[in-house]
């Protein structure tokens, strides 16, 4: 029989099809990319030599006489870089002028290579560039909450197949962090006790769910996972924002999320996917409630009108047996 | 300078690209379905003659000696429709046997024919057959939730090209639902007026955003709409929950609904798209605070990293460009 798992931090529930579940192996598709991608694409404004199709830098990470990580604005920006932070309220509506950061981070200067093909320390430097973007950003009087993610592949909604994550700097808390911010401080008023601390603890016991573990991070699938492979990587040291997070730490993440990233690379062949840095607001720092993360959710299924239609998820792989064979698939 | 709006009922912020928006026309593109397909498949379950491949049927509303709507429980049921229904809590796990009822609801024998092409008596049958099976599966005493939902096209998830919609009788109240229940009734401790009420009183002063109105109902983009020619049509009645809907607004709704399909099929060139019923559960039936809904949205845009990553999203059409050009789109 079918069960129903309930995630206690996004309160998702999500049908897990313990019986019509497909084997791991079976999401592992050969993804039939648009042509085949050269080193260097001329037209390709993310190329080196093309750095003036793109607005000036706001970051660079240099590598041998040329550059590794390039952070530029985001030329078509959802958001409005100039300009004054208005809100306009009436009895039913809520309006606030679009402001905010939106920029691009280029994490290669090679086109056709992947974050999965990336050495550790090539990888160290595109969440160095994280780190940077962030703290600027963040000090922005305009800007409530930072959001980092990346988008792989056509169906996770890339448009430029170049490498490339985003940062967007937004006037108001997303919906979702504030969800989590109002759960997060419901259990601690509960428990006295952080609900990421307190999940992170209930899977290294159970072990079925993990799939890399660090000196200071864990990677498993959780317990309610929203679709196959879905992947969280909590940071074992309480810590309300990754502004918190040490050097050491971020080295530490680096080598974890690349055996992640690769395991995926290896065991389910380059699938897409949409990774996100689910960090608290700037003003969060050293709070006891929250918790930053990072969440990973491969594109091997789709989301259809019961997902929309009722914000449950049907999860086709079991999370225990997705943990497993992603544990024994190869990094190298 | 976009806009960023919230939507009141939904708790999302939307990002509302009014500079780089596209024109209305430009979301029109001719969708490239795979080869012709047939009025009759020899293969297809759902075709006349191939009933045996269904299970056998829970309703079958009959037309010119054969049927024209049939109801068969899925073959590929997300959910078990024996077994009891078992509840599982520890400290930080909830789980609950997958017990409920999952069923399709076959609209045509036609095989190529789509919603928007089937007659005023043809569709009325299709919402009868919903209200039908939606007042059965509700009387289950292990059925807490009722989602009634509808996949059109690839992208917005039908495996099946042959039209249908799917009804998921469910032991626990998904998560959106709840949440617009939370909203809702917190809107109305404050307020003293249901939420629904209250927007559909807003939207219909406006008018901007209005697409279609009836004696007894009316299809508008919302203000915050979450992607281009989202839809949500409202009963102007209050009536919490979709049992309580009368014959004659069924008939009425029917009219309005096929008028708003016929003008996505026209204007939008027969856009893929999802269809979901939102009511209440059954045992909020005459509560003052929940409204039942129809929500339509069109995927002609992609949902990627940004909106998994934070829960907002950033529509690139102007709710009131989008209405004025569906207002002004003929229905035959």
């Amino acid at each position: 029989m079918p069960e129903i798992r309930y995630n206690i931090i996004t309160r998702e529930w999500v049908i897990i099809s313990t019986e019509r579940a497909k084997r791991p192996e079976d999401f592992a598709k050969p993804n039939p990319r648009r042509g085949t991608p050269a080193t260097y694409e001329p037209g390709c404004p993310f190329c080196p030599g093309n750095e003036s199709q793109t607005p000036p830098e706001t970051l660079r990470i240099s590598a041998k006489g040329s550059w590794q990580v390039r952070v530029v604005p985001n030329k078509f920006s959802a958001l409005d870089a100039e300009g004054e932070l208005r809100r306009h309220n009436t009895a039913l509506k809520r309006e606030i002028s679009g402001v905010g950061i939106h920029e691009v981070i280029v994490e290669t200067p090679t086109h056709d290579r992947t974050l999965a093909q990336l050495s550790e320390q090539e990888l160290g430097n595109v969440l160095s560039a994280y780190r940077q973007r962030y703290e600027a950003v963040a000090l922005d009087s305009r800007v409530s909450h930072v959001t980092l993610f990346k988008n792989h592949g056509e169906r996770a909604g890339t448009s430029l197949e170049h490498s490339h994550s985003q940062l967007v700097g937004t006037p108001i808390i997303p919906p979702q962090v504030r969800d989590r911010m109002e759960t997060a401080l419901r259990f601690y008023d509960e428990r006295g006790d952080c609900i990421f601390c307190a999940e992170l603890a209930d899977e290294l016991m159970d072990e079925v769910r993990v799939v890399e573990q660090s000196d200071h991070f864990c990677a498993f699938i959780p317990y309610a996972a929203l679709t196959p492979f879905h992947l969280w990587i909590f940071p074992l040291r309480h810590t309300a924002t990754f502004l918190e997070a040490t050097d050491a730490e971020l080295a530490d993440l680096t080598g974890l999320l690349r055996r992640v990233l690769r395991k995926l690379y290896f065991g389910l062949q380059n699938p897409d996917y949409n990774l996100s840095l689910r960090t608290f607001p700037r003003e969060a720092r050293g709070m006891k409630y929250y918790h930053w993360y990072l969440s990973l959710i491969p594109r091997v299924t789709r989301v259809a009108g019961f997902e929309l239609g009722s914000g449950m998820f049907i999860n086709v792989a079991l999370p225990e047996a997705s943990a497993a064979f992603l544990r024994r698939t190869r990094t190298e």
